[in-house]
């Protein structure tokens, strides 16, 4: 519970009317996409602007109350429920675009605006935000640049980190800066710009980025190729690599997924498949023409059943919409739905796939596996009930030692989700214990107080390493 | 001067031939390419591993020596001079290309190797690394790190900090790290790797780097704009990227520059220019025609007075050396070559250039600029005599405006030569005294005792600020 007397100076810092403390209130702000976590704050603030943020720190700094900012909550490692309590503060209602910059091909907005109003705004003057997270239609930008947000064209076109070059943002104890610009070139001082984005608002509240832009390409060609071998599939996506095509975007969905997909909306897949890759190329007609030629050759050689074209945009849209709606097909079998986001470099997709399946035996859960083939960005999903504890003890385990054997394969624990509080325990096991200090020096610089959504990304007690045997 | 029980830890550490002392040896480490700087260290070390690095870092931190890292010395803003004595590391002996990893197209390297090396290695198998620094026929890749240097072709392909994808470090007290991974997605805590790219030899001593790479682009044109009006020039950047056209290479010459070029080497460029742009473009064949064509006509609509289109390789790089021998032809003139790199949005190009005109006029100096105009990274290079006090007094006011005006513009102080020691006393202009707090505070928590390059990026005292009148 807050004072009464720091509840005002919220009130006064957002306007009465944008400080929420009812019971239904909290509770809408009590939870983001991840299951199990919950925790109730004591207030939600909505600030309208960068001088309401930083009135807002100034009093959680004076009075050390945690603060956990967010955009649209669908955050998937619990990194923007408010597990220390405190303050919660939306923006969600910063949400101008503020200029489309033509001639330096950026863009300018508020951290509330929802990405995938960022991308029409930008394609209706034929321009280009590569970056696609699934939850794009409710994300925000500034989510997206807390958790440096991935998506399906990350293979070719990097993810969000790679598009932001300037923000404005506010310190822990409520002063306003601003880092980077337009440039293309910058290197006075340390990049600021690029370590506040993925530090999962522990560093500083982003208001405001600039992001750059592409000029639209000029067409794109897509591809379906079905696998009676799921092994088959992931090597064929090596290989497309290794012959030196970048496809903008490069997804695999396992038999489970292809299944609840198709149970779901009915798109006329191939049920039978033990795995599908879906396929597109960016760019002149010419090179996707010829790109996905070789693609289709490639996967063949590797053993395909099938390659489809899609003929028209239309039917690439339908293709594309199959991969969109995995996880929400996936979610609908049980109450409890577990999506993960262990990565590997792209060579080892094979053996990862593998490895999770055996895993999904080993502890008799229903695992399903889809996701970005062409970064290694995989998306293992369980099924499950959080009422039985039992099973959830062993969803525990089965991605506990999911992530060693991603870590063992030169992978990462998490490439696209973030740390949050979901994953803190295993961070050390990516970083090391050097890195664990150098990113605690890093926090304790920027967040002394650590106000700023505490217990996120360093855990209390790091997991005990589990012991990878096959 | 180094206790000898000291210098008998340092040579411990890397082997006695490899710890230098003499007057000689301490004289050819005592300088970088910054014109005006100079001191001796009290030693050099040579260490040939990574757990050498760290020894020596073991002994500079028990006795709080400072160390200045380096590799080819080819630093433009004083960067790597030993201005606080104490030890010179080189890392040139670490020069092993470690792995080529044609599955992920990625380069393991130690950062002592050259990166004209680890091009012509990686193009042997067809693959492309794009940073291509004007020094990389001697720089280093650690030094390229260090700085996150640029080079022609940051336009379309970025710097070097956009394909450093992990890399290995000691710590000031010399505890060896990784961070990064082989991975196209990483969200395990802070990057790390992208913080320490830009560092400038403050934060650790980087000892291994793992690059990204691109399939090589199937073929390039060139082709070369004269112009009789400089702003023509600049205008006809801006449109050329306005028209949503990204060419891998657009540099920029004034008709001085030309003139040192032709002087210097011969290439029959047109001496009565005000102004050429060399353009290049790569892709496929069908893309760069088009692109090389659609460039030659804004050129001309903008005021070109001719384009030449280059018609084989050779004469391709007849064009491109032109460019690459600037900066020598310029330094024959005078005995003092100051080299700049303001930098600005590249739509505000034209202001720019048009502003160094003035300010060389106002102060009476040979300035000359040349430059990677589609960045809008410009090279203003000042040609003087480090003898004439009075003179260097201006060029110093003169680059303070340069600065100054490069920052009301939205650009800033440097674009890929670094902060170093040169522009310390300015950094505050373009990141505000929040951002300096923040940048110490990154400072402190990796350097706590401040030994790693003292005396780089941050001044002991901001210059005071010009006010810019036209």
């Amino acid at each position: 519970m807050l004072k009464p007397e720091i509840l005002d100076a919220l009130r006064q810092a957002v306007g009465p009317e944008w400080c929420l403390t009812s019971k239904a209130d909290l509770m809408a702000y009590s939870y983001d996409a991840t299951p199990l976590y919950q925790r109730l704050p004591d207030a939600v603030v909505l600030p309208r602007t960068t001088d309401e943020v930083a009135a807002v720190m100034r009093v959680a700094h004076e009075h050390r109350i945690p603060v956990h900012t967010r955009g649209a909550g669908t955050n998937l490692s619990a990194g923007t429920v408010p597990t220390s309590g405190g303050i919660v503060m939306s923006l969600n209602r910063m949400n101008s675009i503020l200029e489309i910059d033509q001639e330096n091909l950026t863009v300018t907005a508020q951290a509330g605006v929802v990405t995938a109003a960022l991308h029409k705004a930008v394609e209706e003057v034929g321009l280009f935000y590569p970056p696609d997270p699934g939850s794009m239609t409710s994300s925000t930008l500034g989510g997206n640049v807390m958790e440096s947000a991935g998506g399906l064209r990350g293979l070719k076109y990097g993810v969000t980190k790679d598009y932001v070059i300037a923000l404005e943002a506010v310190t822990a104890d409520g002063r306003v800066f601003r880092a980077g610009g337009k440039n293309v070139k910058d290197v006075a001082g340390y990049d600021l710009v690029k370590l506040i984005c993925g530090s999962e608002g522990t560093l500083c509240i982003v208001t405001e980025v600039t992001l750059k832009l592409l000029p639209m390409p000029e067409t794109k060609r897509t591809a379906l190729a079905i696998f009676a071998d799921m092994t088959a599939a992931a090597r064929a996506v090596s290989k497309i690599i290794a012959n030196r095509i970048i496809p903008c975007t490069l997804e695999f969905m396992d038999n489970g997924t292809v299944r609840a997909v198709e149970d779901y909306v009915h798109l006329g897949l191939p049920t039978d498949a033990a795995a599908l890759l879906l396929i597109q190329q960016d760019g002149p007609a010419s090179v996707c023409d010829a790109d996905i030629a070789r693609i289709a050759e490639i996967c063949r050689e590797e053993g395909a059943t099938r390659v489809e074209h899609a003929s028209d945009p239309t039917e690439q849209d339908r293709l594309m919409q199959a991969r969109r709606w995995a996880l929400s097909a996936l979610a609908r079998r049980k109450p409890t739905t577990i999506l993960e986001d262990a990565t590997v470099p792209r060579s080892q997709l094979a053996p990862m796939v593998a490895y999770i399946q055996s895993v999904a035996r080993k502890y008799n859960l229903d695992i399903c596996t889809f996701g970005h083939a062409g970064d290694g960005n995989l998306h293992p999903t369980c099924m499950t009930d959080e009422r039985n504890k039992e099973e959830l003890e062993r969803v525990d385990q089965a991605f506990a030692e999911i992530y060693a054997k991603a870590l063992e394969l030169g992978g990462t624990i998490t490439g696209e989700h973030g740390v949050g509080e979901a994953k803190a325990p295993y961070l050390e096991w990516k970083v090391g214990p050097v890195g664990i200090d150098l990113m605690k020096a890093i926090k304790n610089a920027f967040d002394p107080h650590h106000i700023l959504n505490p217990g996120k990304m360093f855990a209390g007690e790091t997991r005990k390493r589990v012991v990878v045997r096959q």
